[in-house]
């Protein structure tokens, strides 16, 4: 089956699970928190798409891995809902912890709620996550949904020290690359490596599949994000969509720049200096030319080699397993 | 035996155990993340003493309801530690919420942290506070555990229904009694009511008897609410440590100045002008001849009452009915 024809069937059944768990949002004559978190979520207000409800990539992989390894994707339904319901937790505290005013093309919550009423929204979707767990019992034994418990509990406080390493990083002098290998561990692998881990412990596989199914996870959110550091320097902002070495524009201490650093070269004195549009294709080149992209390039091909092993292990099949791979191969084969 | 003999040997038990889930929380070569939190919970930083650490009310509640329920505490106290942590995370971001620059004597962690690493930190808790509860399958089968996971994520919602209001209620013209009493519900007896109930949980009693110890937990929260309410109008200064009228003063939209807003006579014209140390006595004397003191007094009655035929039912006993009665007394027998 191809990813197109499994997410036009599982995207609603995702929604619809997320939309039974937010039910109980509601207040007795007073659905206003029920309504923010709507918003956010991308079923109500200006412009709703697909694209201001994001692109589902957890629940996909969740549901997908669960297939794959040999389970009934929908009795993992409930997990796919958590794992997206976290991610859009941890969005709403991030874009008040960056000053963020937009979001997929729409102004963000805190912007037209209020901070402290945005932050409180943000926590009851927390609540709901977990609680969004609970409904596991309907197809899983306790020891499951325990596990399940667990396993999002642990994650969410891996994300919460990849953010804390993040804002950290903005006012810190000099950042390692160990810590800023930490921090993208935290703040993009964790959630992937969750929900392929979910989905196989749904599946009910083996503890070593498990296993590799959460190592693929991991890994495809370290290549993902490395070549999304890659691309945000030396990608062409026609298929990325951001202006042209945009990274070294908002000075984000991405791998290849804290590799740039690191050679205290000229790339080193000329991030002294404030870069604007006229000097940026210069830094990127001089960045290029000290080495960085060869060895943010080493990395992201020696995560995606990493993936790569995992899934041969995990060894996905059945009719969900061309979709899976669909999947992966959407987050880790992009041009750079 | 007494709550001061049962606190000195629960408490430091407390503290080990919440000690021992926030280790998880530090980062390799980097644990500002746990100071942050240990600041927070009263265990590092200026001035620390048993006041910085708050009174451990909940735990100590959850505590001594399994032990008068017939149950073994010390294999609850992952519960008590979760339930603290609970409590801890939602002061974190109310602070922020409530723009509140100091607690317990000391600076708030926004304040001396920045607001985005504050308000991560909290989420970093919340996380915990849900891993602490993994570890009461060392001593409870995984029905249990999940039981406990459920109910504290159904509460954590419910709390977070009841900030929404209170934020809501400062900016809102009219808030109706019924809407003050859902708020109470959720930021003040939630917590307490689950405290209750997963100390009966913990005890493996029967769930009419876990239903009696969470209806007890509930009804005492809301009915020291009402009294703290009574206290911040009528209280006398000398013993709540409160300037007179305090509530007045900072207009607190609480029980007895709505029921004085709703008869709409000369209080509700009052409200209208200024409110100072000078005019606030006749304020609380006028306030009160309109009835609103009478009426949550009465209501104050009603809860108390409730808790207590909830706690006869529950009836508990052996060695630690003592302490528990001692404990639940504290929360509803002040002068008012």
């Amino acid at each position: 089956m191809k990813l197109s024809e499994f997410s036009k069937v599982a995207i609603p059944k995702i929604e619809t699970e997320m939309k039974a768990i937010l039910h109980t949002a509601k207040q007795k004559g007073n659905d206003s928190l029920y309504q923010m978190l709507a918003y956010h979520l991308g079923w109500s207000g200006e412009n709703i798409s697909s694209h201001t409800q994001g692109k589902r990539i957890r629940p996909l992989l969740l549901l997908l891995t669960t297939g794959a390894a040999g389970g009934n994707w929908e009795e993992a339904i409930a997990g796919a809902a958590t794992v997206e319901l976290i991610h859009n937790f941890s969005l709403i505290h991030d874009d008040i912890e960056d000053n963020s005013e937009e979001r997929r093309g729409r102004k963000t919550l805190w912007v037209i709620h209020s901070l402290p009423l945005a932050l409180n929204a943000g926590d009851a979707l927390f609540s709901l996550a977990f609680m969004g767990l609970s409904r596991l019992a309907t197809f899983h034994n306790a020891e499951t949904a325990l596990q399940a418990f667990t396993k999002s509990a642990e994650t969410c406080l891996t994300l919460t020290k990849g953010q804390h390493l993040d804002i950290s990083f903005e006012t810190s002098r000099t950042v390692t690359i160990d810590q800023y290998l930490e921090m993208i561990a935290g703040k993009t692998a964790a959630l992937l490596s969750l929900s392929a881990e979910l989905g196989a412990v749904l599946a009910h596989t083996n503890p070593e599949n498990q296993e590799n199914y959460r190592a693929a996870g991991e890994n495809l959110g370290l290549a993902f994000q490395v070549i999304d550091d890659i691309l945000g320097i030396w990608g062409n902002p026609e298929k990325t969509g951001k202006s042209a070495a945009s990274d070294l524009l908002s000075r984000k201490k991405s791998l290849p720049i804290l590799y740039g650093l690191g050679q205290k070269g000229q790339f080193s004195e000329m991030w002294e200096a404030p870069i604007t549009p006229a000097n940026v294709s210069r830094l990127a080149e001089q960045l290029k030319s000290e080495g960085a992209y060869d060895y943010a390039k080493e990395k992201a091909q020696l995560y995606t080699q990493s993936a790569v092993t995992a899934i041969q292990n995990a060894n996905p099949s059945g009719i969900y397993a061309e979709a899976f791979t669909e999947l992966t191969n959407m987050l880790i084969q992009r041009d750079f």
